[in-house]
């Protein structure tokens, strides 16, 4: 049986680019579940499934509906226990969670203020209008007056990632010797930058980033599928 | 069996500030393992079994003697795997090292800026010497001028603990429901910092400070048995 996966897409239905939606979308494939997709606007979340939640991803298997990208992943260890596990275990499960906590923390601020422009312009003109009012309303200042503070913080943001890169001196994945869930999870969030902008966040010689080329090998190369933005 | 523990410790023996230490001590309860302890001076360590380490904690469990907090660790799930688990499987492994780098990270260079100058007066006069000469190489500046930028990093410090504090809204302990040995790496640091300095790191109000308390009430008050400076 195929799970469907609603997955939000702007003009583009073969660039989707949000990162929670990839968390699935990876998870999905470790799991080697089949999968079809439902390419989903902004302003179509709230119909998705007679409006189980506010955002996407949601997944449909069967009978049964999840939303939320970590409830997803747990639900699919749960459901597919036969099949390659996502977290490695109890600890895994909790400690994946502080992992999801400090790359929405960390990663996530400085990608939006990376790539907010070039999101904006990813959708058509309905969802661009929405994006920008919604956007502008939460970071209290207009998408152009956002963007200003790329060049500024880029040295800062690298420096954040320190935990991970000094991480990845010990293991070649968060998940240890193999990817799990919390991998997908910081991959998410530099997926999203990758097919968003080609503002380049990453230094080629970055361990961070050879860690993020490994991610784009895996299952076959399926991040890979979406061209990055150029 | 009892497992020797040996200890970093100042003038008052009975108050061992080392946070690795303490991570090892914690997970050593946490296994209802029989612990004593070698109460080592800076300048003991290394003539600790040998020379075997540059630091410790060491640990000798009959004929093995272990380094580094975090091997230990590994070596207390692996040799007593019938006792509570450290890690809650493979994936809790991988993550917990994600996790003693952002601590050591994060939280480690707050912690040496806020209580160096308690540290070098915890220490003897031959100890106190070391420590200074040591710590001015490493951080290339006079201990008293260290200290000084301690003020102005307090809201950044609180700040950089904001993925524990999110993840705290999810689940009492970094290791879920109970802790495991990624919540003693963090209460290590923590307890380094309350052992050596008055100065206030956390609010009371803050979530992450009732953690460190719930921490603190483990296995009978083991990290109450050492006074808070004052």
């Amino acid at each position: 049986m195929t799970i469907l996966l609603y997955d939000l897409v702007g003009r583009d239905t073969t660039r989707p680019f949000s990162p929670h939606c990839w968390k699935v979308a990876m998870a999905l494939a470790h799991k080697g579940l089949a999968i079809s997709t439902a390419p989903t606007r902004f302003l179509e979340v709230p119909a998705v499934e007679s409006g189980v939640s506010k955002t996407v991803p949601v997944i449909r298997d069967g009978e049964t509906v999840v939303a939320d990208s970590f409830a997803i992943a747990l639900y699919l260890d749960e459901a597919y226990p036969d099949r390659p596990t996502l977290f490695g275990g109890e600890g895994g499960k909790a400690m994946a969670r502080f992992i999801e906590r400090w790359s929405q923390l960390t990663i996530h601020p400085y990608v939006t203020t990376a790539a907010i422009i070039d999101l904006h312009a990813m959708q058509d003109e309905e969802n661009a209008a929405y994006f920008r009012r919604s956007r502008e309303q939460r970071l209290g200042k207009k998408l152009e007056d956002v963007v200003t503070a790329r060049d500024a913080g880029l040295a800062t943001f690298r420096a954040a990632l320190e935990p991970l890169r000094s991480m990845l001196g010990y293991q070649p994945y968060i998940g240890g010797a193999s990817p799990l869930f919390a991998d997908y999870i910081v991959f998410g969030a530099l997926q999203w930058a990758r097919i968003a902008t080609p503002y380049q966040l990453l230094d080629d010689s970055d361990v961070v980033a050879q860690w993020f080329a490994r991610c784009l090998d895996l299952h076959g190369g399926l991040g890979r599928k979406a061209a990055a933005a150029a």
